[in-house]
């Protein structure tokens, strides 16, 4: 297995410096482009790694995975998908404006911005201790008590997030979001710069995929949560580009603009991935190609048969 | 097998009178409610068969799979997708004015209406020529050489298809589709009123599982062109349903809006199933209960592993 | 007035050059850049001319003005505008696909093209019957007999009119439509195609701005159906430069994409003027210019009152 | 006069109950739908007055215009048209979703609320500087030194401004709005909450229908600064159904939510109406109806000529 990181690793490491470092967060912009690193956990729950694999990068995007466990275990499923669809889409990961058309009464799904902001909306308490309850259930999962944020990055995002903004206040204005505007963006603006590395991905990943352990949900029990989660990352979890990357890949996994991918495998196992440069649709270059890779060669698609 | 067909066909017979029929195509309200059909072929090539399975109806949008396999075979994965995306969408089957964007240049994918239409204009040939192919290939997908075409869906859907012609012109106003349009749609209207029963659509389910079997792709193996149909309808396949679909069902499928379901399980296997009353997203609604309760009990779900 | 209207003409000449042909009509490509005229019709039935002004060219969309005044003369001003909208639009004189929404049920004014070809869907008569009225009311109201169409103009127009087909298909399949679609087109292609010079301009523009005399409405008086045209024409008349055009100019003007320009004077006068180079908003370039000047010398602007 | 206007406004008293208060900004629920008013400026500077012309209303969307006017002066005309558009819409009022389009770097026109609250951002100054600039011109116009803000419809306007908020910070994501958001808007909401009667809003109209006397504009006279409030008036004065008006007003005019019209006549003549029932274009729905008849009875419309 080391090998096989190793390997392809080194095979994509030329993708990573033709990604572009996200720029509508200026603190991203530090990022190193040079940075690539990866972890994997196995069913058994060995952990190999690789290259920068303990380097540090915010979740952005991939905390809402976070955030949706928490506000389905606190809401259940019924009230939570009242509020917010479970579509997949052919839009960016912050488009809104459809939810002005007179018949959209929900955003597409929780992955993308505007249904996002909405799942942390439906979080209990108040400002500070919603997040709170995100960062120790990030802790949790990834199974590391020293995991914190990013003050720069968030205070960076806050500061030019004009267009999360606009989503948060059309949603208001058609009593789709309700609480205090401010506290849930800022609430959501600090999840989305919890700082990890790869073994945290890793593990966060097999936390999911081995059931939730320890973690109630009303309603619905862990496997079928564990159904969920996975069902909504294949569908929904890599923007946009989510049916390409069934086809091509075929993990279940979730992406964010700092450059870290997150994939389910079955059985308790999981990948962690960071590489800062992005494509167009805002997903790691060289994670992808990397993904790629091992998909093909681990043959973790879920598309497989064994007749392959 | 067969206690298991009847069982749950029986626990979803009252949903078939809850469904709706399609009131869009005159012709298709002539169908009966009553008319419910399963036929199961496992991997060894055993077809399993419960109720109204060989009652016939029209293939609708399940002829957009025949028709892509073969734009495939003549032009190649990356000529047909120059032309037509890879993207769910949220939008409904029959949604297209997003096309008219200045930054939209391709219909979302070929199993929404606009991206069929695109899919089947590719087809070589001229007028009769491009239906003669579709119908022959499914004809040698269903096994079953008898397979025709119902001249009176055809002649309806042509008489009330506006909605098909304006997608239609508008793609060819903005040079996205070229050749004579009112062949293509003629062609278009043909191959979805392309007659089958239950048998039929398992076989045809089968033939793409078990690898497409004496077809050639160009620039593609035929495992990878099964890997790409099975992604296209695990992710597409079930109009603005398919996320939902993914979690409940997990099996790639194609719904048609004359009451048919067609599902691919592994190793040659598949599934056809027939009820015509629809729901709001238009698929079958007794079908959808179950392939819903199928894949419940037979495991079917592609997000299962073998833990659960 | 004679020296008036060369001094402006030539002023503008050099304009005329800057303009683009309309590129979409490939007969309209034919048009030469040089010809630029003007026919002036004072209140008392002088009229003063200059340049090309008995060059011949195509009404294109001033014949929506003559279409809408029949259709009104037919089914009165209520049954029109249950169909057609008496909105402004900032979109341009091509959209069409915010008709696609639900809360959208006719097009949003008689002078852009969704709305005229609904317009000219309302004229009593079966296929050449509709034409035939459109054809000899322009020449009643141009006082020109011999007026007739283009052959060539409208062959081209129908071959190449794919979106103005979308537009009717959509507005058919939302019953907004109805009648034979195809023949409604043909017929708005043929009105377009209508051939006139300057001269015929000033004349169907003094024939409005005099009260539409010999014609009947129902329900509507001579002098408010003038009113309605001319708040028409005012309001929506010059597509979506309409405003502007209001503040530059403010007279009551229709332009069309062949570079012809009608603008109606108080108490039966009027200007017809030919110049085929347009700019962005698809109006004739040096007919802008031409027109702004006039207004400015002659004070024509409406909202000029007396004491500037 | 004085029986004209009694007349008038008694023969249109019943459409006053059929209106409905503005719901969107809770403090306007408080108005009293019995109170109607009039006041009529003549061009000799005669003020007739009838019914409630001393009630105390806001401003709301006729504060655009005295915004407009400062912006002008303080930008020139050029800077200010750079960042906001001179287009009718047939959109309503508070739309803005179109500004997310990637060919769409405008608001429409000036009198939307998206290009109010960016015209607004065009003015000199911090926080209450803004504001105290617009209170000071609106006194000058008036004539009213006592004219003063209302302290509860501002709070209120500020409480649930959600939707006004939501388009700013889209404007700001696009870099289309500069300076401080939060402060913009808040001037915005201040300027809105402007507390006039009829006879301020007849003086306000005779002040810019005489030419705006002592303010001054770079690049632009006064009589061509008077023609384009004028033009933008009665392009995009009564919001989608300004086109309408003109032809049954034809009368540059400005409405508010609060139930206020505000009509310029010709040569320093003005008109002043309240009336607080609106109709479904957020028009007052008396106002309407009185400013209608008086038109006929007056001979006010534009696009009227003395043969008739």
């Amino acid at each position: 297995m080391e090998e096989i990181l190793y390997r392809i690793v080194e095979n994509n490491r030329d993708l990573a410096q033709k990604g572009k470092l996200a720029d509508y967060i200026p603190a991203l912009l530090k990022a190193d482009k040079n940075h690539i690193g990866i972890s994997l956990k196995t069913e058994e729950g060995l952990v190999y790694k690789y290259g920068d694999y303990n380097q540090g990068f915010t979740l952005q995007s991939i905390s809402k995975v976070v955030a949706f466990i928490l506000a389905i275990s606190e809401n259940g499923m019924e009230d939570v998908f009242k509020k917010v669809g479970l579509d997949s889409t052919d839009e960016p990961f912050n488009a809104f404006t459809k939810l002005d058309l007179p018949n959209v009464n929900k955003p597409a799904n929780p992955m993308i911005n505007s249904g996002a902001i909405l799942t942390t909306s439906l979080i209990k308490g108040d400002g500070e201790e919603k997040f709170k309850k995100i960062l120790e259930l990030t802790r949790l999962m990834a199974n590391n008590e020293s995991i914190t944020f990013n003050e720069e990055v968030y205070l960076s995002e806050k500061l030019t997030g004009s267009r999360n903004r606009a989503m948060a206040y059309l949603m208001e204005s058609k009593r789709i979001l309700s609480g205090n505007v401010e506290d849930t963006l800022d609430t959501y603006f600090k999840q989305c710069a919890i700082e990890v590395n790869t073994v945290d991905l890793a593990n966060l990943a097999g936390f999911i995929s081995s059931g939730l352990p320890g973690l109630e949900f009303e309603g619905i029990s862990n496997k079928d949560m564990m159904l969920l989660v996975k069902g909504l990352l294949l569908t929904c979890g890599m923007y946009n580009y989510s049916a390409k990357y069934t086809i091509e890949v075929g993990v279940p996994s979730k992406s964010g603009v700092s450059g870290g991918i997150m994939a389910l495998l079955p059985r308790g196992g999981g990948i962690g991935i960071y590489s800062p440069g992005l494509d167009e649709n805002g997903n790691s270059k060289a994670g992808l190609g990397i993904i790629k890779d091992l998909s093909r060669e681990l043959k973790l698609n879920l598309l497989y048969d064994n007749s392959i």
